[in-house]
């Protein structure tokens, strides 16, 4: 049986069922999408966030979208879904999986014969995208478990778990398997602001699989590798350079700076779905911005003057030198460069 | 007239009067304190916060401690104070100033006559304190901002305001000097987790003398130094040891390192009340660790899972090679160390 977390995007009864991630930890609440507009305004507004998770319910949208389009102009659907392909690709700028899963879901739709329901095909597709997904986190789990030595003490910062991924998680997938190796002794998260993944979510889905999770705010992580001996940071990526610098979650940079202070491992969890070999480094990668009031509101109570201004970068980017391991459902690269890199992805 | 933020801890009417700050930004409220119960109940729920406005505080709160033991006992009045000292010493742990207050209260009541009233006289030892501070505040903001050249952005951390120092402020008197010289192009704030002192009490002093402030995150402030020049960092201090390491709120060792890393400026600002020569180096210092629904809740709403843990110190400390200058009323250190300071205290 699936967890809850397991279960935050299911394809069921011709639908897609989204685990309404912004009602979490303390409600339960299911989203159903019918059209691509719902897949879209869910990816836009958090219902679904974690790069791999969006991918793959974009993937599920792509069906939606030529579902409506074969309805509508049976003949013509290959012209009627190139605007909703586009407008899926630019629910949120960031993650690269969310294009990739379209590029993908697009050499279906070009290999499709006009003539027919695309639906169970375009739907097949989706499905080998989350089922390729959800292996590859398993197997990265484990690469990254045999990194990892007993009594370690660890350290994540947002949610890359079974909820990010549409599956088990990447740097959450580490943990678990590690934790059930009986080598972790302590697991530290940090909240994650603005959003708050750390506290609503990797908190939440943690302590659903038992294991043990203690919370600190973002700027403490440097205070607690001064105060003990962390063995290693884990967090995962929404976007990896060819040349190994890594986009995500706003926080990882310094994170890695300090753990790179303080003698600690820095590993980063993903599949190679996240891995954008057009791009030369981590320069190039959009980082997307916010509304204000993830910053100057919690739900709707303002706690800053109205007229402050504010920048709210949603991701960073870690330069690849910063990484001890980049850990993928290939294998683990120590110390990322582009020449690994593109040894890793041919292999 | 004094600005609302000059006027957050005030003696009027034999009371000691004190804006709220946990309701600000959006609540201007004041509680009126007539004991010395009041005071510490006062210093400890954060009603007043920032190192030397406890420490003033606190030199009221002994003249209303006075008061009561007067009252009750007009010729055992010293014997009846030792306990409430000692009360108010303890209210909160880290800041200096509190002690240095509360030290200085005790050498007038050790001179003072048993036989008689002792109110006037302690009055008017607090007010000396208070006005102290508020003269080493104005002095240290003249000699920051000669530090700061023509066209610089600066980052500020939590609040080291006039909110905070029962009248004009460090870290932000020297950016509200530099700015009325109209070399601040652009102030950024941290938002300052887990309580919001940037969003809710920089932002709004700031603004209420009309300087344009943008709020961050914490975790934001490295991508801020990667994207921008930023010309300083600048801080308050909760306490200086007499090496040179700085106890302030949690989040500024970390804004020092990636300071370093980036080439940028580090300013603390303090008066002299908050250096603690009695103590060799950081690591004696005392670090406070806050209640866990600072970290879990906003307000009454929570939103991590109830069994998850929670480690919330609330100051670090940054190591004094880390710090550019340290700013104080009597003039400015480059590089602290242990024998520049040793001078500056005897200067």
């Amino acid at each position: 049986m699936a967890s809850l977390a397991e279960r935050a995007v299911v394809w069921q009864d011709d639908k897609l069922i989204l685990l309404d991630q912004r009602k979490l930890p303390h409600q339960i609440q299911f989203i159903e999408c019918t059209s691509v507009q719902q897949v879209i305004a869910a990816i836009r507004h958090m219902v679904v966030r974690g790069a791999p998770a969006i991918g793959v319910t974009a993937a599920y949208g792509v069906v939606l979208a030529a579902r409506t389009c074969f309805t509508r102009a049976p003949d013509g659907w290959k012209a009627c879904i190139q605007a909703h392909l586009q407008a899926l690709r630019h629910a949120r700028p960031t993650a690269v999986n969310l294009s990739w899963a379209i590029s993908r879901m697009r050499e279906v739709i070009t290999t499709t014969n006009e003539n027919g329901d695309p639906e169970a095909v375009l739907l097949s597709a989706a499905r080998a995208i989350h089922r390729t997904e959800v292996r590859a986190n398993k197997a990265l789990g484990e690469h990254g478990a045999e990194l990892i030595s007993n009594n370690s003490i660890v350290l994540t910062h947002c949610n890359a778990g079974a909820l990010a991924t549409a599956g088990h998680g990447t740097a959450l997938g580490v943990i678990r398997s590690a934790y059930r190796q009986n080598k972790i002794t302590g697991v530290y998260a940090n909240e994650t602001r603005p959003w708050f993944q750390g506290s609503r979510l990797t908190a939440w889905e943690l302590l659903q699989d038992n294991v043990p999770v203690t919370l600190i705010c973002d700027s403490a992580a440097a205070s607690l590798m001064r105060r003990q001996k962390l063995a290693w940071v884990i967090v995962g990526a929404d976007r990896i350079a060819s040349n190994g610098d890594v986009a995500n979650k706003i926080g990882t940079y310094s994170l890695a700076v300090m753990a790179h202070q303080h003698n600690v491992n820095f590993m980063v969890a993903a599949a190679t779905s996240s891995i954008d070999m057009e791009i030369e480094n981590g320069d190039e990668i959009e980082i997307e911005e916010r509304p204000h009031n993830e910053i100057t509101h919690y739900q709707q109570h303002s706690f800053a003057p109205e007229d402050a201004r504010v920048w709210n970068p949603v991701f960073d980017v870690t330069p690849a030198p910063l990484v001890t391991a980049l850990v993928t459902e290939k294998g683990v690269i120590g110390k990322p460069t582009r020449s690994r890199i593109k040894a890793l992805m041919r292999s």
